[in-house]
């Protein structure tokens, strides 16, 4: 990997908690309850003949945390030799689960097992802590086996303050940071903790006194001269009690561990289940036939996917899963969940289900058109009333907005993919009502009877609605006469023909495929056949050209009504229409950026979101069959990039300037998963 | 006040938390299980004709918080008048519980209630719900009688994000992180929530659109033209479940109150009982004839201390007390302890009680000449293993070795204290045998019988013991032959001969005594007629010159033994001696600082100890009784100048320098309430 200093989270299922590390110089270490990379220094590497080298993943390599707590009376007084391995000499390698850095005979990797999940409501409590148990997994080697002399390596953090052996009657070694995260190992022979207020520089010392008023307790691996050593870490979270106000609700994990220590254990008695379920999942990626770049950008999404997602317990002790919105904490948004859809039907197809539900029950309201839904669910644990989303505001023109209308599409398309991908046919059934009132709150919000939105929700009072799209300009930002949101709309009307059609409904059925015509023919006859392309807003003369025109293609083709989205079916003049607009734009100048070569959603604004492009880029080459060969390669490398040196501070970023890479929004984001579908 | 730049501590008993406010332009705001200062920005201030007035508790009047979320589509862009009122302009008052800036007609204060606690194995659940809900106060006043136009006021913070008016049913406004801390006040008219991106432009807009994405909450009050209106805000934290490792433990409060809004609820509904106890501490201490200075130093110390203070329950429910040391949140430190009796004795002597037996029960220990405590119970909430301290370590002369021979002095001290002047017979005659355990290692301690500790304990291994002076020099550093530790076990003879008196223990009570005159005759042995003072330290030829020779006389003081300090009495040698001493030491030069003109606690040290220079001026005043007149007053300008102008940003600090007063350790620190003999 050419660039290789960037941030990844390292999250378990759930758990809503990280260990972020890999930007060097620049810290990193667990965050709960948050997505923030903290600036703690990690201390990984060796000592060998009296020198330490470590990665680079600390500020500083003395503290002097000791002279200052001893004024006068410095105990440590040495000559130390302790430096940083030299970037240009590591490797790092992220594959699907596995982050690993290697320099020379001494590697670190940090395991992030992950994999299809159950419907927790069918586990047993056995299933139930190997799938939630809040832990990952960090391996480190060093190959001392032409040494002549032994070696010791080291892995420890600030952050931590108590050995856990103190906690487990010695049966394990460790530190942990409270009752709240730590990391450990069995007990060997091979290990021990080291605690002291400058870790380094007393074991520089050669000083293994083990102090309790210790800033890092760290473990100490020995590798005897002649020997490889490998050892396998357990790094694990654990929060009691009620944590979310609102809905008040704990982790769904906390009735099946009694502690840290107690998953820490779980988690090293069955680690060999753990990094087996990572393994396949490295295979997977490996052997899928996608460019290096794809690998890294999926791989990369689903750290930072899984860094936000929370599993409570809901009421009577059921589920209640949170997908956050990365740096911006907001729980659930419906935006993200529609574009989660296709991961999470991959892996755990039921999270869809108990969030469709509780926006049903809880965040779905009523304007002067019928149903819709709220935006999110809440903020940082917070669950916002019922009825109302922590983000929507009246009298507003912009962002903050109420986005009624793409909500409302977002349970639709949402709902259909999971009850028809999966056949879900009791969902589906028990729902068929809520797909019904839809419909007709949908129909209603548009007044003149062209298929496109032209009625704003009386929620926003003065205001008008905005789309997902809402820190970009009006191309994408407004909800009337847009054309993104009217081919949005059309894919609703489609995959609720496909509904009503699977429940018998046939009158309905009929009515929604006509709907569909018609905001197909709409926008068919915006077409601009001069310019070979259709304006982003049917208004005001607008001239924006946009990709993300495309994107709601991809929910027919997923439920399988392959022949809706196909240049020879029912919407053959409609397809053919977008597929001449995505020739047209695709262009550098236009949404391709002049300056990187990489895609901009929009021609008009340098604001573009990295999620919808590797959506868009899927439905262009696998519905619209336009192939761009070997620019597609360069393509991927150039949004890589974006993420590896632009955003290597930020983790995965879904917003940022399509010439410079640089991130303006959406840091540490969940949403890149759609890049998912370029695995089907 | 002159100096009025400087950060308070406002805490409710036993929380271990604070509201930390009052150095200018460095914010503030709730620390929960820690006493370092936050760095939030903290809204107190109010608008008027369009103009904002801030006390200067911000960093940034602007996050731009909003512009950075919308990117290219801001919807605030009016110009603002927000400005800070002069740092020249205010008047602080720190009261012994008020905490008060006033600055022309508005004035704010943090109130912070507290007084005597009774033992709550005595108390009913509405009692412990009084002494132990976890709430402060503020309140905010302006005077708008004069006034032609409406006056609205805020106060606010970052930190919290939530808004309680949705957890409360609208009972209650104001604002929460998470469910661990807020603010709130009773729900009326003339007050109103506003939660915004960024609070302050939004506010001076006139924008009262309520955020559910907000940073920071705050709570708006009306102060209509022609009125004066001041307004009461509690603010509480509460934390749940085991907080606590080693010993598993959570909070005492968590029984009794079911969240944080319970303890708001409680809180506000009986504020004035909380608003009448603070009161009557300000009486009480303004009704003292001590000077300013004097008064402003045991008020900061009070707010320290209480910032330390944490009641846990223990097993069956029993209380557990905690008292953390500051800045190292090391857990009921014994040398703290043992200069915390005088403060607990007058608010809640069952504190150290608790603390006396849970050191017998878990944190004593038995080296080669028998019983003895350890340095500490742990750190940051993680008790250490039964039998040792977080602090201790063996094969070190200096910092961090072992106090063996203090700390038994501290558990015959500080029980004697307890149990005489208590006079809890039935706690003494339960450690009878714990006493005669002491007096029995005490003696051993002393190979050559003349009354000076000459044995290191075993556990030192290679190293030697040490005093609770740890980061200062030889003079008082070392434990082997030291002036200081000499007196203090000559206390604790004298002290365990009181014991044994009240327990009939008549030949341990002449032991004791005979003990306590060989220690005295040693001592004044030593006495340096030439030059008029005692040496530091009896071997190689010290020549430093210390204060604390006197501590321990306080001792035998407090128990209403004042015959055994007496210039007349059985000691009458020794305390002239010590007399001397001090007349000697106490000059300019010596034992006075000559560039700050401050006490020094020792000729060769520029660390000095603030708490044990009140303790020092107490004893030197009051039993000695020398009389230093106006100069007194100019050493307590100093004192409180060290602490109001050189540890401003760092709360009540015990160590700093004696010539620059700026800190050099024991930031934060509880221990200054040695101050509280000033008042006896």
């Amino acid at each position: 990997m050419e660039n290789k200093s960037f941030h990844v989270h390292h999250s378990a299922f759930g758990a809503f908690s990280s260990v972020v590390l890999g930007k060097f110089g620049k810290g990193g270490g667990f965050v709960l309850n948050d997505v923030r990379p903290p600036s703690n220094n990690i201390y990984i590497g060796y000592k060998k003949d009296g020198n330490i080298k470590l990665l680079p993943f600390c500020n500083e390599v003395e503290n002097g945390a000791e002279k200052e707590f001893t004024g006068e009376i410095s105990n440590t007084n040495v000559k130390k030799s302790i430096e940083f391995f030299k970037e240009e000499d590591i490797e790092r390698e992220l594959n699907w689960a596995l982050d690993k850095w290697s320099v020379g005979d001494f590697s670190f990797s940090i395991i992030t097992p992950f994999g299809n999940v159950k419907d927790p409501m069918s586990m047993n409590k056995i299933e139930k802590k190997y799938s939630f148990a809040p832990v990952i997994f960090a391996k480190i080697t060093l190959d001392n086996r032409k040494g002549n002399s032994d070696a010791e390596m080291i892995f420890g953090m600030e952050g931590p303050k108590r050995r856990i052996s103190e906690t487990t009657d010695n049966l394990y070694l460790g530190a942990a940071s409270e009752r709240s995260y730590g990391f450990g190992i069995e007990n060997c022979e091979d290990v021990m903790e080291l605690s002291r207020l400058d870790i380094l520089s007393s074991w520089a010392d050669g000083n293994y006194q083990n102090h309790g008023l210790g800033r890092a307790p760290s473990l100490i691996f020995k590798v005897p001269a002649g020997t490889l050593k490998t050892y396998t870490i357990a790094l694990a979270t654990y929060q009691a009690g009620d944590i979310t106000t609102g809905i008040n609700s704990g982790f769904y994990y906390s009735d099946l561990f009694d502690s840290l220590e107690d998953v820490l254990k779980f988690a090293l008695e069955n680690k060999a289940y753990y990094i087996n379920k990572a393994e396949e999942r490295d295979k997977e990626l490996e052997s899928s036939n996608l460019n290096e770049y794809r690998k890294f950008l999926i791989a990369h999404a689903t750290h930072s996917y899984y860094a936000s997602s929370e599993l409570l317990k809901g009421k009577d002790g059921r589920p209640l899963w949170i997908l956050n919105e990365g740096e911006y904490i907001m729980m659930n948004t419906f935006d993200l969940t529609v574009d989660h859809v296709f991961w999470e039907m991959k892996f755990h197809p039921w999270t869809i289900r108990n969030t469709l539900d509780l926006f049903v029950e809880r965040y779905s309201y009523y304007d002067q058109m019928g149903m819709s839904f709220t935006h999110d669910m809440g903020v940082s644990n917070g669950f916002s009333p019922k009825g109302y989303s922590a983000y929507e505001l009246p009298d507003l023109k912009g962002c903050f907005s109420y986005m009624t209308h793409e909500e409302l599409l977002n349970w639709i398309l949402t709902g259909a993919v999971y009850a028809l991908k999966l056949q879900d046919e009791e969902w589906l059934s028990k729902n068929i009502e809520i797909f019904k009132q839809c419909f007709e709150s949908l129909v209603l919000r548009d007044s003149n009877l062209d298929g496109i939105m032209d009625v704003d929700s009386e929620r926003c009072r003065s205001g008008s609605e905005i789309t997902t799209y809402d820190s970009l300009d009006v191309s994408l930002g407004q909800s009337r006469n847009n054309l993104y949101l009217g081919v949005k709309t059309w894919a609703a009307y489609v995959v609720l023909n496909c509904v009503f059609i699977n429940t018998k409904l046939e009158e309905l059925s009929d009515k929604a495929i006509n709907r569909a015509k018609k905001v197909a023919e709409t926008i068919v006859s915006k077409f601009d056949s001069k310019n070979n392309y259709i304006p982003a807003v049917f208004e005001d003369g607008n001239t924006s050209r946009i990709i993300p025109v495309v994107e709601a293609l991809i929910y027919p083709y997923e439920i399988d009504y392959k022949e809706y989205v196909s240049e020879t079916g029912m919407f053959s003049e409609f397809i053919k229409t977008l597929k001449t607009h995505i020739n047209t734009v695709l262009k550098k100048g236009c949404c391709i950026d002049e300056v990187s070569g990489g895609w901009k959603l929009s021609s008009t604004s340098k604001n573009t979101w990295n999620s919808k492009i590797y959506l868009c880029q899927h439905v262009i080459k696998e519905i619209l069959h336009i192939d761009y060969g070997e620019s597609e390669v360069e393509w991927d490398r150039v949004h890589a990039t974006w993420q590896q040196v632009g955003c290597s501070e930020d983790g995965a970023t879904d917003q940022v300037n399509s010439d410079d890479g640089l991130p303006r929004g959406s840091r540490l984001y969940p949403r890149l998963v759609t890049s998912v579908l370029w695995m089907e």
